[in-house]
């Protein structure tokens, strides 16, 4: 187990600050199982509100926010079309496909965004032996697509043409929030476009765990039996709940910091000649590294020997993450150290 | 919503105590997807101590629990053997059988226990129509056979069955260390019947949600997988684990007064000519009720305007449950209350 | 590999006439995955106008026609009621739940029959947490239940009780036409009472393979689309398809000399005081040996030498079955053999 | 439903003849369910000792081969890698996702074909949230590749990654004997590149349906499991098994013969201008037309109007299929009528 002084691997790593825990402390609770937890019933309420949906669910993790909205939206044999990059295909392990029976049909995409266009082409054709296509899921932002935002404009095209042909869309809010804060576009204007979408609480904004999943009351009713059955109904969950209130009301507004200090990491990157950087939109940092000494796994680990912690993409990709518990130093002293290390 | 001030529903209804909320305002915490949290580390080493197994699994619920056990024991076309009165039978949305394909071969089982010779019986002959027999399933203490514990000995018995035959078995822990408390058993004796079993967290011993699975090293690792597949691998769950380092250290033996009251609430209620009681083992009563007047539902209505909650299991069937949060002054007056109802 | 001058182990041994042969040599052929195989068209036509059916869809076996009418009636989470001794529970490899995700219900019936009101008990509570009850399942005759005809006056009642509570029924046809030909009742009467239904052309209608699954247009049109998933789509099935043809024509009336068939070797056996026998209804004989000398495997060993099949079903229970390829000779032969060998 | 006087569609479309006809009527026959039938027998016998497998089983259709290749070799949350354009993603139902649970990565491949070195790139990490790689699927040849045939070094490559990586490899055998035949490699050679393999006999080989899976005995014990679960098992196939029989004794060599009338055909069409062909490698034949006047579908109307029938596979793609019964005349008068009608 490694501890880091700064800790760039993930927006998941930050701890619950003082506040957030006395808010957890004093939370009125309940058995949510019966809707009777107040704390839950009102996180449920404020986001089910934020995204303009008719209703929300809370569940233990995002993952299992894109599970439950597969599993609702699919019968075995329907087909998802996603971003060939997305969090969907390469890292909830399979779960779509393994417990909803969904095939997933990717789509090559440029920072993971694709368009009604290449949706059109990727719809299967009605015969008995194809597949049938059924939802479209989109990552917002776009982790593999270096933090990338979807336009708005993309998003109502997408939701136009899937209200036409009968698809259910589905948004994987992982990082909805910092695409709001980012692109100044309302939470509702994204939900507006999709009959399901997520926001995650253990991420950016700082709470120890938790996804609250937003639909209709229909989809809503259908999810809820998924959670018990997937033993995501939980007790007095209003002790986490708890925190996803206080992070509403407090650390949103802190996102646009993160993205400032992703911003200014690449920059400091950027000066420097072994490294290539994307373009950071939110508070995802992807950079490759083009050195005769090191690959990025060396770096990585003369990265941890002075106490920061980085994520290994691949041999030559890395990515860092800003959050709530890393400073405006820290992610100097970062830069710096890689650009010291790489020299 | 119902707010009761005698809450007998269920052991589920627990609000954490102040001293249970001091504990998991102040624990360490860190990212349980990579191991990193000392609490959920701590607590699991615990547990799989406690239980005498290699390694153990923190999940958000006993329903994962069971819902894994069987996504590790069982392939699609397996057959698990199980109380005809189990909870997984009746009360967990069929996800046993939903996501892992595993069919249940219920047994008739007076208060929920059943015999290696009924084991041998249900055990399918080697045929290539019919279901592969793969796992006994043993519920510890029986929810639906009124609390009542599993002797050690037709534990042992299945056990020697299950290996000789090369079965697996599973004990689903819901109300383990009532069974512990009340036979005097240790918790690791039950352990070593099983190749899995699980711990819950969240009834008698009163933290707000969480249970424990343990196994083999190799089972917990194939559990983990399916952990993270169902979306139910969080963060820093040290949050609610510290709940469970605090309840295993001081909530255990109270589980003792548990079985006191529910005894005491039996024999209140014994007394009363309109009223049969089963002859409760640990913390749950189930009675029946003989009246002209009125069914269960309506005896729980009329208790529910008195402020006392109580669980409705078909016209004439009714349970009670003790816990932390009611006291010997409750149970008393919940029985009074009732036998003045009736009357 | 065993030869059997007589071979009462199963309807389906029975091997195709030199007519049927012809009539298959003959068929008029195509593609039947586009619908263009003309004995196919004419096959399922007529089996849906006899069943009284708008539809009906070919299949290789009865089998595939359970297996895809639950995935077609049920989702995964769904249950079926069903009787305790039926084959859909202990011999098609739990395909139901181990493909569909339905759990079933088994229900205690002599016979394998079993009444309304037992049904109305079976049917789970709307809990968030309980399996949904979706599918009434009734197999006609009841194989285990000794060849059993479940009395139209039942189906009706179940049909009509299906209907209140928004179930679905579906008749498992094994031996359809054995009922129709033992009761007297038409087939449309049996179609009449289920929401799908089909007939095994393999057992007593003495064709090779294959059997014909009838339903409302909807539930063929997504029964067709399983027929492609599972692999069940042939292309010049037409050659198999007019067996079927013949044999609804020529082999029907048969049936009736099967049934006198096996009570002529049911009271060849009953006069035996070592034999216990139920009493058959249609073609098939069960009777348990009470010997010192013997158990059931023995006695059809001991049977087997003398050139005899017979079914063992356990230690002391054997099954006989008459069929188009024994004559009442064997039939004398079989029953007088097994009296001297217990003798 | 059309007649077509030349049907270039499919060689699925191959009417059996009459010697294959007198070969089923005259087959000897058993239940092949206990494995008591003699054709049956000697098919999988000779089609296992073909491919140089231990054993092999028969099965209704090709689809089913490779679904039951993925139940046994996958289990859910495994993923299998395939050519994007292979049948097993888009015209197999989604089968092995919505019954196998298994994540398909499609790896983009020109006509079909990939490396061992695209291979090591889609090959999962071993992290707990990535699907676990297990399976390379082959198809040979390949439907949508224009009918190419996999070089056997390219497979042996494949193997030899696949053995060293722990993988399975299986190959899709819709044309396997046309790879044979085409490319003179033993059919032996392309089954020791891998663990599985089927062979279809309703392809050219001109037989009204079933295919044979063949691998070790192993992995043929735990097909069999699946053939009955899936309801792919029959009772009298031999009469079908027959004529699989007599198509490998009579109709292989006549498949050299289909590859020549593809070539001519193609040739045929290439001398025209607005036709631009493929190089055919085996009795598939793709064309694009770029005709001002008529897309594909409105080229195949005007041909089905003069009783010849083709394939579109998209607005300017057709496809046309030689086999048994359409004569070199036939592909001559088919390949002018294209021109006359485009030019």
């Amino acid at each position: 187990m490694h501890h880091f002084r700064i800790d760039l691997r993930s927006d998941t790593k930050t701890i619950p600050s003082a506040a957030m825990r006395a808010a957890m402390a004093q939370a009125s609770v309940g058995d949510e199982q019966l809707d009777e937890d107040p704390s839950v019933n009102e996180l449920v309420a404020r986001v089910s509100t934020l995204l303009g949906k008719q209703k929300a669910l809370f569940l233990p993790s995002g993952t299992m926010c894109n599970l439950i909205a597969v599993l609702v939206h699919c019968r075995p044999g329907d087909e998802i079309i996603a971003a060939d990059n997305s969090h969907l295909i390469s890292s909830e392990s399979a779960g779509a496909t393994a417990l909803a029976g969904a095939q997933i049909r990717p789509v090559p995409a440029e920072r993971g965004i694709f368009s009604a266009e290449q949706v059109a082409i990727a719809v299967r054709p009605q015969k008995v032996n194809a597949p049938t296509t059924r939802l479209i899921h989109v990552e917002q932002t776009v982790n593999r697509g270096g933090g990338a935002i979807w336009p708005i404009d993309v998003l109502r095209d997408l939701a136009r043409f899937s209200r036409e042909r009968g698809l259910a869309m589905h948004i994987d809010g992982a990082r909805l929030m910092n695409a709001v804060v980012g692109s100044g576009v309302d939470a509702k204007d994204y939900g507006d476009c999709c009959d399901s979408v997520w926001l995650d609480l253990s991420k950016g904004l700082g709470c120890p765990m938790g996804a609250v999943l937003a639909g209709s009351d229909e989809f809503i009713e259908a999810a809820r039996r998924w959670k018990f059955r997937l033993g995501g109904a939980m007790r007095q969950a209003g002790i986490v709940a708890a925190a996803g209130l206080y992070a509403l009301e407090n650390n949103v507004s802190g996102l646009q910091t993160d993205h400032q200090k992703a911003r200014r990491f690449a920059d400091a990157l950027s000066s420097h000649e072994c490294v290539l950087v994307g373009n950071p939109e939110t508070n995802l940092v992807f950079f490759e590294i083009n050195s005769r000494r090191m690959n990025a796994a060396q770096l990585a680990h003369e990265l941890a020997l002075e106490g920061i912690g980085i994520g290994v993409e691949s041999a030559t990709l890395l990515r860092a993450v800003t959050h709530l518990d890393v400073s405006t130093a820290n992610v100097d002293e970062a830069a710096a150290t890689i650009c010291r290390i790489l020299r």
